[in-house]
């Protein structure tokens, strides 16, 4: 486990002393992927999964067997803009569901066979609405940050990272503008599904918010700090914690994703351990994408969150380690190679 | 079961009296996800994948627990024409890789819990030279035909199904342009891995069959018993057991959708009982799946083949049913709709 960070200058040596990836443990899961019984490469992004997997567990028979989800929800200020079809009362009833096991998280986590961690952070305080003042203080966001690193089970093969919290791509999309620029009208989607009135009002509040923080997003841990949310701060964390534990990352929509790209904005290489799990139907989203250089695994038009698209691509990942691990080589198995 | 066909016109028969979805069972399906916890449709593909099996398993509650793979394999004339990067003694070898479980299709059945069926047909005597004479005469075509049928569990939730023949991707595309126009150089790709020349001698080889047959290429059925070969009769044999029997089906790459395509070509309806599994890397396949409508669940630049692609994909088509029959409804768990 990492210290805690007891300031934002901690924060910042965190992300600038992050370690590399294994590359012996990547060459060597390359070489056993070069002589199973398949053609070279036949695989295609199963057997890059394989060796991403190795390089950041430091093996050449990387697991994805032990998976943690972690799904962290709060309460967002900006929410009383209207930005969203659903009042924020359903973030604390969706963590009972959670509780109760009646989402869609707890179905696909039980199908994985996954640890499901539900983190709800402060949900009867809303964070300040960013259109106005700093979402968080500094205490309130060192706070979620230390939440995100508090939850990673460090001997996980592999933890999911989920959200919840009624508002929150309206931050997501905030932020992302806030980190790599442009408007509202850039970055707005419809969320669970606001109608044009409520799109209107979202691509306001993001400009509004924007407007309002202009002159601190040049740092982007600050950006976060004001534009939000906890959720945020505590997907970054578990990413970051994660990082220096060497544990691999599945980032779920828009949401997390721009809660990793805070980190990437601080430090270019910062997400090597991550992969994007789907393609969000938000069309923030595929910008998003694009800005922090992932390609996403899947692609079901999904935009649920919860952390429902990581489990699914956790499965595949777990399919890309059993197919490394338990092929025959063409010498093992006597299959002849290429005839020339 | 139904009736072997001892005839081709007992298959015509078949391919003309296939039944419907049961449309009564969609939409109870689909008035299920409408009430879930999660915003409407934000579950996205998977919600679709879930009201299709309903839809074919007649069932509002439908499951994707027993999965059942089936692999043939067979041999063919036109790899004599240098078209494969590997000599067709690798087909059996592959076949007594899989009986040995040693394959990538091994280790994606174990992962997934499914049962898996390896049908060699005649290894020992490949088809005919496609660019020289029929690949099959009428009775060895309705043999592979009936092996496909016989192989289905007519019990399985769902069927995957895969192949495995050295030169198969030549005689998958000259099968597609038979079906559909266009030359060797539209369908042709490098299968396994084939060089420049080798991609050269495949789509001459492709253009030579077509030439051989051309006056026969209007019955699709006839068009596949000149182009071959054994495992594609098998596929469509058994995607058409299936359809009779309501057994939903995921096609694997570039060999399972030409060959299924065959009962596309003579039946528009034929194939909504199946959804292809993912993109193959071989452009043949981009574009055949235009032709039979059909977007493919995964997109892995796969090209194995060996069913792998819709092992994966029956990952989720599990979960999609998993979530939908699991999931508590808003009434249920007290949460509350959207604000307006």
């Amino acid at each position: 486990m990492i210290e805690l960070p007891g300031t934002p200058q901690d924060l910042h040596q965190l992300i600038d002393s992050m370690p590399p990836a294994n590359e012996d443990a990547r060459q060597a899961a390359r070489a056993r992927q070069a002589v199973l019984t398949k053609p070279a490469g036949s695989l295609g992004r199963m057997e890059k999964i394989a060796e991403w997997l190795a390089a950041w567990q430091g093996s050449d028979a990387p697991r994805a067997e032990r998976i943690q989800i972690i799904v962290f929800a709060a309460n967002h200020g900006i929410a009383a803009r209207g930005v969203s079809a659903y009042p924020s009362e359903v973030t604390a009833q969706m963590v009972a569901n959670f509780t109760a096991g009646g989402a869609a998280i707890n179905q696909l986590s039980d199908w994985l066979g996954a640890s499901l961690t539900v983190i709800p952070l402060s949900l009867e305080s809303p964070t300040g609405d960013a259109t106005q003042e700093a979402a968080m203080n500094v205490e309130a966001c060192l706070s979620a940050w230390q939440a995100g690193m508090t939850a990673l089970d460090a001997s996980a093969d592999l933890v999911c990272l989920g959200e919840m919290g009624i508002g929150n791509t309206t931050v997501a999309a905030a932020l992302s503008a806030g980190l790599f620029g442009g408007t509202g009208a850039d970055w707005a989607g419809r969320g669970t599904g606001v109608d044009d009135a409520g799109l209107q009002r979202k691509t306001e509040a993001i400009d509004e918010a924007l407007a309002c923080h202009r002159d601190y997003l040049g740092d982007p841990l600050e950006a976060m700090r004001r534009i939000g949310g906890r959720e945020f701060a505590a997907i970054a964390g578990t990413a970051l914690a994660a990082r220096h534990g060497r544990v691999p990352v599945l980032l779920d929509g828009f949401a997390c994703s721009a809660a990793a790209a805070t980190l990437h904005a601080a430090n270019p290489a910062a997400l090597a351990h991550c992969l994007v799990a789907h393609n969000s139907v938000e069309p923030g989203h595929t910008r998003l994408l694009e800005k922090i250089d992932q390609k996403p695994l899947l692609d079901f038009s999904l935009r649920l969150g919860e952390g429902s698209g990581a489990a699914l691509a956790a499965a595949m990942v777990r399919a890309a380690a059993v197919a490394h691990n338990g092929m025959a080589t063409f010498e093992s198995a006597g299959v002849s190679g290429p005839a020339n």
